[in-house]
């Protein structure tokens, strides 16, 4: 279904978007002001299914690469997605027809909004990640062998880099973080370029109006005095991991990522335990006390105000709120074999962690991606190609 | 006048590139061998003076950027600069039509010659700093105001990062180097590109012909057992510094550059003196026992074999060698106000040491640069523009 996005979509946007960041990939505030600011000017954002892309459409993703605690006190100036673009378009000679979201979770729902708003151009349903993470390889369009490059990133003062005939996207990673850094901690990104054909094989479907739809039911249930963390999980999938007070908060900007762990203590229900979370931008593990393991990435682990469901993203994390955390199943396009090597434990350090995944399905739907088609994509290309080696 | 480069004019390029670059710049030997094996497949090499370029052409530089270290113990794949340069045209969208060089001290003399080799391009003949330098910036063509990108830089596996739109060539070198330590620590670089009406405002001309002919001074005095040191100086211009033999060489890689100190003893004309040398890359500064500066950045500190006069570049470095260290005036390009924050001691951080220029001309010759057509060049372009700010 084609839906245009009016302000409150982008209200809803935000709250779904920032639950689903499991507490990285940026805060969506500043990038919904923008969003906003183009609708009051009379620019439209219109959303279309994947199913409704022809094969034939050149379509892009676009969004931030960098630090959010950077994004958050350096914002951006407003044309780097548009800048990054324009560079990519005229770096392949062709226009692009659609773009799409990298990331789900956090400011990069954003992104594409802002974009399709300055160029007119359709935002295509899904996203790579059905959630966010810190690494440009770590989104099922790298996943599943679309081309990294080429890709481009560009900052505030209108500097554009282009990466291109990289076809390891952890290389790219390491080439365009390294750049990021340099431009300042934060760059608007396009890119990979592909098909729509390809599109339509790895992107994880619809996850735009899931994400919608959370902040939807979150914003109805407040309204209804309901309860809003029921809301999100009966949207989301997944289920209540633990609730308490956030007693300490170590974090520090580690190349271009904000590291850190936090320290929980129980209340009501887990009344006398303590949880621990690591996050690398976004929260990796949760372990209790007995050093337990509640949940792990890829699975979602959420942190919300326990009274709202509102998402707090790792650079509000404080001591003295009061939260819950989720686990929420992370897509099935993410917990692939092929998926593991990118986005599972040991790709964040965890060597000696198995992943057991959550009960239950992403948003309650086992359907959500198509991981036969998404596999033949990655067969198609797999001769020679560092991706699959 | 016209020059077909044969085998022998590389011989002697070699040499003579090898002095000028006062230490750093790479080791031509490997670039020779390259250049030598496209000659012996038929390609040729044509070099040209400046004068007979047409306006309208397009020029550009050829190099590679990274520490000398690296380049040796990890030699070029052949195709980096043709790659660079190619992917600079798609770029621009539109052909080459000469390349020049940007720095004939030490390998980076060759990078031109391979790729005219390769691309059936003539070589213009200059270079943009008569000597060598460790950063982008420190060429003639960001003194004195050509925009420094596009640049391109590309490793190999054929892997190209992409600058646009930039108009400080220090953020250029900040970008292109912290790529090109991702690339493994040396690439092959393309740009800036040029009108040959601009180039011929701030090229030092006749760089190459001056690099080839301190090459054949040097062979044919070896060859009739003259003084090979002094028929160098009667080409190049400048004077002995120090004679001695290295005693103590400190030299570590850091951020992509070869820094180091090395303490020479000096023995002849010498004896009971000692001298001390730092190094980025390059010689900056000399320095007797006593704290006597003998000469400093811009102008140029060779050290050469006492005996042959052959370049001791800084890799080669060694206890036990034994040296003549060799004073040769900068180009009149390095020494204006323009170039000394560039190129001057402080930019080397030598914050409290004041340039005092050694006696006498490059090359003998007052007139190798015209400091005039090269200020009204920055002048043409100076407003906004962060390059003269």
């Amino acid at each position: 279904m084609t839906r245009t996005i009016d302000r409150d979509d982008l209200e809803r946007l935000a709250i779904g978007a920032g639950i689903l960041g499991t507490g990285g990939g940026g805060n969506p505030y500043l990038g919904k002001l923008h969003a906003r600011r183009l609708l009051d000017q009379g620019l439209t954002i219109t959303v279309v299914p994947a199913s409704d892309v022809p094969d034939d459409a050149l379509v892009t993703t676009v969004g931030s690469i960098g630090a959010p605690v950077v994004s958050n006190e350096r914002p951006k100036q407003g044309e780097e997605f548009l800048v990054s673009l324009r560079a990519l378009e005229k770096h392949l000679g062709r226009e692009i027809t659609h773009v799409t979201c990298a990331e789900i979770g956090g400011s990069n729902s954003m992104s594409p909004m802002i974009v399709a708003a300055q160029a007119n151009l359709p935002v295509v349903d899904g996203d790579g990640m059905g959630r966010a993470f810190p690494e440009l390889q770590m989104d099922t369009f790298m996943i599943y062998g679309i081309d990294p490059t080429p890709a481009v990133i560009s900052d505030p003062r209108g500097h554009v880099a282009i990466f291109d005939k990289l076809d390891d996207p952890t290389t790219l990673e390491r080439y365009a973080r390294t750049v990021t850094v340099q431009m300042g901690g934060s760059a608007g990104a396009a890119g990979p370029a592909m098909s729509g054909r390809a599109m339509k094989r790895v992107l994880i479907r619809d996850t735009i109006t899931l994400a919608i739809e959370i902040g939807d039911a979150a914003l109805k249930a407040r309204a209804t005095h309901a309860d809003p963390v029921d809301a999100v999980l009966g949207v989301a999938g997944g289920q209540r991991l633990f609730r308490g007070k956030i007693v300490d908060v170590d974090r520090r900007l580690v190349g271009g990522f904000a590291r850190g762990e936090l320290a929980v203590d129980g209340i009501g229900p887990n009344d006398g335990e303590t949880l621990k979370i690591d996050f690398q931008n976004e929260n990796l593990i949760a372990r209790t006390g007995k050093g337990e393991i509640l949940a792990v990435v890829p699975d979602l682990i959420c942190i919300v105000d326990a009274e709202t469901a509102e998402p707090i993203t790792t650079e509000l994390l404080r001591y003295g709120l009061r939260i819950e955390v989720l686990g929420i199943p992370a897509p099935e396009a993410l917990k692939s074999e092929a998926a593991m090597r990118y986005v599972g434990p040991a790709a964040f350090g965890y060597k000696d962690v198995a992943f057991v995944p959550l009960p239950g399905h992403f948003a309650n739907n086992p359907n959500a991606f198509d991981l036969d088609a998404a596999m033949s994509h990655l067969a198609s290309r797999s001769c020679g190609s560092p991706v699959v080696r």
